[in-house]
């Protein structure tokens, strides 16, 4: 098997993380498994989010409508939120001006 | 400093991936310091793209008119094709029907 980058490591690190949450290899997460994604592998955001909004202002925010599943794209796009408010932290602790999402 | 999860450290490292290839801290990636990015640290992308269809083809689909520099938001999309590729070949060896992207 060939040898993987930093970079290729990370992305096949998010695909495999929400592809071992299912429990019945179905196409998309139940609530519930997503909620235990969350809570095993985003404590921190799952805190703050949990407490400030709700778990359904979490799905709402991805874009789930009521009784669907997650899927891999409404993951991503709460990955793409989790990448770019990490993104201003970073701009905010080391003056770095790079253009954000 | 808090203990990050695998998924978490996977966001850094993109973030982090990004915002060091550029030597000048500027908020967005010349041509040259993104494709040394793409060469280092996607070598096995990099080799398929550069033939295939070369670099100009690559910054077209990533959305960056002429002249332009690489944002983190060109970046991403980048990250999202190939997330949605790596995800489909694991659909395809293992039997998932995850909802692709």
């Amino acid at each position: 098997m060939a040898q993987f980058s930093d970079l290729e490591n990370a992305i096949g690190t998010l695909v495999n993380q929400f592809h071992g949450a299912s429990g019945s290899s179905s196409p998309t997460l139940k609530a519930d498994e997503f909620k235990s994604l969350l809570s095993s592998q985003m404590p921190n955001m799952a805190k703050s989010f949990l407490s400030e909004q709700g778990m359904g202002d979490i799905m709402k925010k991805m874009g789930v409508k009521d009784g669907e599943g997650i899927s891999f794209k409404h993951f991503w796009s709460l990955i793409q939120t989790v990448a770019t408010s990490q993104h201003s932290l970073l701009a905010g602790q080391g003056g770095c001006k790079c253009i954000l999402l």
